[in-house]
């Protein structure tokens, strides 16, 4: 078969500095799907498109072509509003796991299509693995069927969903172009779109333990993803938040459900409980709920309700005590005064390197690893108290978390004033 | 084993604008000819290389860690000079040809290492193995007895050197990264310092059949080369030389071959001859004989002796015919006037069609393909009157050639005023 394009005419197109062709797009992404483009040539692209950018146009082709390598679903069956939460990920961001039921509760279908964890921040479905007997991967028919009975499904996202995508990601993994905004744009969005999602709610992290650290790159993030959903023709909101400490006070698999958990009891940490109320009263807008109150539901007991349904129809134990950890290490604090900054990214790694996270996608997690928490920024705190306990089940990692802490505690005099960063720092619709 | 850096560390610093360290460098060019290092990251790393640029100091490293890569030769055991020539390849340049022998008449060693044409441009392998019986590979052993024995040699690289180049360098033509600067400088002088050379002349060419099209371009490239090839200790000089049209009458393998011998014999076409005398009197002086008269070794056939005892040391009859294609068709003018233009490009493409050139390394040339001029610009022609012909084994290649030709000649007004452009345009050393 003969190829309409050549590659390097296409990569070379990109790296002068000129505009895609709708039909070079479509090519180049059917034929490195197909393996006819090459691994080296695709991230040669995906570099030259790092450094010099796409138009709205080209990243709405490129991401109709990811769309177009695989298929379609569709929720038109069920007969209510659904909407979808993606973030782009985070430190002790369990925000999907209270989220997902909460919305549920107001006839809203949930359809959580998650992903596993790579790096420092943690994956959906590893935190849900902890608890026994859960399942993540779903069939087709299984999912419609939850939906239908329960309204909320956090599974694994079928490998036909635009299989482009998982190919280019696992690729910029490994070359270095994991930031490029059109390609983390039409990544997340491709997907989104594919899932027949009507509405979608983005959450863009900001901040030291994000993909963006700085407001505007995370606003141009947003703007480009809100775009893309509304031409095609899904609602879309992005709210742009604060990653620049952690969210909760767990980071790790089951120490995560456990603070989920609270959450849906009606208590839980603030920031954990009014990001989740956030974003859910901007899912039920989106899916035509404006007055729903979704405080009373977490208050009530409607939302755990939900969140038991869900977990038992994916074949887990609600109420299966969680993994713990074998080994614990407290870290505390060296002098007196105001935590003035907890670095989220720090105890990202610290994470990561204690078993709660992988190096590599095979690699197994630790389902009890993590941080916990005893202080966040604005606290006071005495010379000895403890901040942290490092959980993890193979002692041998404590000393390389502790590394990746060094840093990340800063203790201000008692009197320091600490200007409160909001959570929730800006919002980009359609 | 642990590696002392990550890939994606390395290409994020070049991503981002940094320079590279020496123990980045040495590791990730080390750590590619391993293979721990992938393809897909050694070209994300060459398109950042591309677009973000290196320093003098960065190349100079990049080149030697690529010398390590490989053995390293040395001709000091021969008890005389040597001096190596390198074109950076156009469309019809067979100086080679001609050159090696007729600088061995005056005592200087000629170890030409070279390599086999890919894309537009021929390569001198491919001409020689239209002489029937001629061998492209020798040994090490085999090179230097005929170097002591005859003084010129034009064969294949050995693969023990710079092995690390020719796999990026594979690695760089099919990701759309063979244009970088740093990338074309180190590739040729890593395998010219490997070699060890004494002498070294450059033969940068400017113009639509070459790879550097603007005088500014070839300009820095010959300037990072003599830069490289002096702190290495190796005497070197670069000729920027013009390729906006082809060099003599003839682009493809035989075809070269038998004008080349029309060069030794004391004939042959002016710009050939030119050239030829112009770099033959660089080697000498680069070689300590600046009072050697290429001139009259052609004219005497001294250069044609050493031509013979060349070609016949590596098995070659120098007295046999030379392949002829089978088919034949010619282009003529379309109108009566002056030939202004004459494209190199043009003609490449067409000479390379015809079957001159491969298009995978793995394909098989046609000794008799290609384009026989003849016109050139400057010459008056009549309407109907030849221009060029194609010749080929397989016909139905005409109609490509053809193609590739329809915007290369330009015939202007009778008395159209062509600005005659120089030969050699420029001249850079130490």
């Amino acid at each position: 078969m003969t190829e309409p394009f050549d590659a390097v005419d296409v990569i070379v197109a990109k790296r002068d500095g000129r505009r895609l062709t709708d039909p070079q797009i479509d090519w180049v992404l059917d034929a490195y799907t197909r393996g006819v483009v090459a691994d080296e040539q695709m991230s040669a692209l995906a570099m030259a498109i790092l450094l010099n950018g796409m138009d709205r146009a080209e990243i709405a082709r490129w991401t109709a072509a990811m769309i177009a390598s695989g298929e379609r679903m569709s929720f038109a069956d069920l007969g209510r509003p659904t909407a979808d939460k993606h973030s782009t990920g985070g430190v002790g961001d369990k925000i999907t796991l209270p989220l997902a039921p909460l919305v549920a509760v107001f006839g809203v279908a949930v359809p959580q299509l998650s992903g596993r964890g790579l790096g420092h921040t943690g994956g959906t479905l590893d935190k849900l693995e902890s608890i026994p007997g859960w399942r993540a991967a779903l069939s087709n028919e299984e999912l419609m069927t939850q939906l239908a009975d329960v309204g909320a499904v956090i599974c694994q996202a079928g490998s036909g969903l635009a299989p482009a995508d998982r190919k280019l990601y696992a690729l910029r993994d490994v070359t270095g172009t994991v930031e490029a905004i059109p390609l983390i744009a039409s990544s997340i969005m491709s997907k989104k779109i594919a899932e027949g999602t009507g509405a979608l709610v983005l959450d863009v992290k900001v901040g030291s333990g994000a993909f963006m650290k700085d407001l505007d790159r995370a606003t141009e993030l947003a703007r480009t993803m809100v775009d893309l959903g509304t031409d095609a023709g899904v609602t879309t909101v992005a709210l742009l938040t604060d990653m620049s400490t952690p969210l909760g006070l767990t980071a790790g698999n089951a120490l995560e459900v456990r603070e989920s958990i609270e959450v849906l009891a009606g208590g839980g940490p603030r920031d954990v409980v009014d990001l989740t109320l956030a974003l859910a009263r901007e899912m039920l807008d989106a899916a035509g709920r404006p007055d729903a109150d979704p405080a009373a539901a977490l208050a009530d007991g409607r939302a755990m309700d939900a969140w038991r349904a869900m977990i038992e129809a994916q074949g887990g134990d609600a109420d299966a005590p969680l993994p713990v950890a074998r080994h614990t290490e407290v870290v505390t604090a060296g002098s007196d005064g105001v935590l003035t900054e907890l670095d989220a990214y720090a105890v990202g790694i610290a994470a990561w390197r204690l078993g709660a996270g992988r190096a590599r996608k095979e690699d197994p997690v630790q389902a009890g690893a993590g941080v916990e928490l005893h202080a966040k920024p604005g606290d006071a705190v005495r010379a000895g108290q403890p901040l942290m306990t490092l959980h993890t089940d193979t002692p041998d990692r404590f000393a390389r978390a502790r590394e990746a802490l060094a840093d990340a505690v800063t203790i201000g005099a008692a009197d320091a004033a600490r200007t409160d960063r909001p959570l929730v720092l800006g919002r980009v619709s359609a």
